[in-house]
């Protein structure tokens, strides 16, 4: 059986382009004992993925020249002599850009919940959500009435992150690049109060003006100038998810921002680096309490959804010019 | 009856001077029912009141002018009308540097191991051991293996931290300004290393040669350059204690230094600020395990005793001037 794959062709210098991907032809042998067919429905992209097209040393590992890239994915079970699964069900996992693979059920999950749209595995109940949820919940542990400030507030994360403390019983406040963003925040995703931060002046005066009884939370996606701001109004026992932050994946720069070590011990504030790698041990439970809150109508998300297995090239670098709206995600 | 106390005659500008406290005659009442007579025995004299003498606002509050200082002290009860202390008990507590005075017997503790020296009760079992200890297991949270390095390492409180983390099965490194003091880490306070940041012209560098396994716990007592250099070494998962920084006293400059955020989410890494008054409910069984180790010798400290109650300025001031080596302690 023939099938086809997307290897990393060369590595990109700047943004990815279409000759950095290249299409392979692949023989699949018969099923062994143990193992499953698997059949491609929704393969996520994502711009984390650009920096493991380079070979700089990051927390993941890079990818090889002419190996298939991989990135979260639904695959449907077309053939098993695996016990664990049957012809039908839908798995979730990291998987490489393959049509149809062979795979030995190892580091797939099956997904028993079907009552939500199976895209959805990707973004407010893949990584995206798992970890607004996680990041939240397990660094954040928002207590009712707390305020929760959110960076990049508009993205996939972001959003999921103030919907997930409105539940929780925070004020969720959201900072984002462009006026309609910020109408977005609250319109759409439930927010409190939104500040444009491109234009605004004085950051750390909107966010005492936004947050009167300042800052339990911070959710950081960006890192940078922003974040500084945040520190002037971080509350006693504050505590602060660094989720994102500019430069975060280039080893040789070292920006320097206003020292965070005094405004720790004031306020006897705490800040932790968040990898979702870490917390695989609670997607399962995550999972099921963000499928729960889908299901209530208490959580909305957007995504964009492009066809073809061989369009999956150009949605991804669609994401470097803003073709998206929400998650990006390739329907097979 | 009368009693002396020392006041706050004036806020000092820069280093305390002689004129900037005051003495004044009181009458003690007759003591009514609850109520325990304190004669004082040892005073503690540190730093940080230095911070208490300004008004600026602090995570302490500033003395009042013309109200009495007050510090960390050993006083003994020379008279009772409260069931919960009886004559000659020792005990210890935060009090105003009055030489004898009422107390209805809260926010003090009884000192029921007398089998260690009443002085260790205002240092290595008073705020400097209970920071030490406290700051290290609460936040540090040392296992057996790991890489332990510690700044401010020949200090009261670093020492301290330095012979915990042994006992844990750390390996330790310190960091001091002087020759003298790396040794001392060594030789008297069981460190594995030292390095004196006056004379090492790459921190980085020096870092990574004397931990090659990585830094796992940071117990940061300056912040600061020293402290950015540890970052480029700290571990996944590591755990940093900002316990002291530069500035913190000052909340006029915004110090920058290197952006920790990269690093921290690079290895998933946490940084919290401790201030020891939030812990006040573990003091208790903490200052049981400090007396356990000082009486199975695991413990060593330093301490300079002034004698005489009138004697307490000039102890502090002497702080200032390095007249100390380890705690300063006044005798009354």
């Amino acid at each position: 059986m023939k099938t086809q794959t997307i290897v990393l062709k060369s590595r990109p210098d700047g943004k990815p382009k279409e000759s950095d991907f290249g299409f392979v032809e692949d023989t699949l042998k018969a099923l062994s004992s143990g193992e499953i067919l698997l059949k491609l429905q929704y393969v996520s992209v994502d711009p984390y993925l650009r920096g493991r097209m380079s070979d700089a040393k990051s927390y993941v590992e890079p990818f090889e020249i002419d190996k298939p890239m991989s990135s979260l994915v639904v695959a449907k079970v077309t053939d098993s002599k695996n016990d664990k699964f049957k012809k039908d069900d839908m798995v979730t996992g990291m998987l490489p850009w393959k049509k149809e693979q062979i795979s030995n059920g190892e580091n797939i999950q099956k997904i028993d919940d079907k009552d939500v749209p199976l895209s959805a595995y990707l973004g407010v109940l893949g990584m995206t959500g798992l970890t607004a949820y996680l990041g939240l919940t397990e660094i954040g542990k928002p207590k009712k009435g707390e305020t929760l400030v959110v960076s990049g507030a508009a993205g996939a994360v972001g959003s999921t992150v103030g919907q997930i403390g409105k539940i929780m019983g925070c004020k969720v406040v959201g900072i984002a690049g462009t006026d309609e963003k910020v109408d977005k925040l609250k319109s759409k995703f439930g927010y409190n109060e939104g500040i444009n931060y491109n234009t605004t002046d004085d950051m750390g005066a909107a966010i005492k003006k936004n947050c009167p009884d300042g800052v339990d939370i911070y959710f950081d996606n960006v890192g940078g100038e922003i974040s500084d701001a945040i520190l002037f109004n971080i509350n006693k026992f504050s505590r602060t998810i660094n989720c994102g932050a500019i430069a975060v994946y280039n080893e040789t720069s070292t920006p320097k921002s206003v020292s965070v070590r005094p405004f720790l011990i004031k306020n006897s504030a705490l800040m932790q680096g968040f990898i979702i790698g870490n917390y695989a041990d609670k997607f399962g439970e995550a999972r099921k309490q963000l499928a729960q809150y889908l299901k209530e109508d208490q959580l909305t998300y957007e995504e964009t959804i492009v066809e073809g297995f061989e369009n999956i090239p150009s949605a991804f670098m669609g994401l470097f010019e803003g073709k998206n709206t929400g998650k990006m995600i390739v329907k097979i």
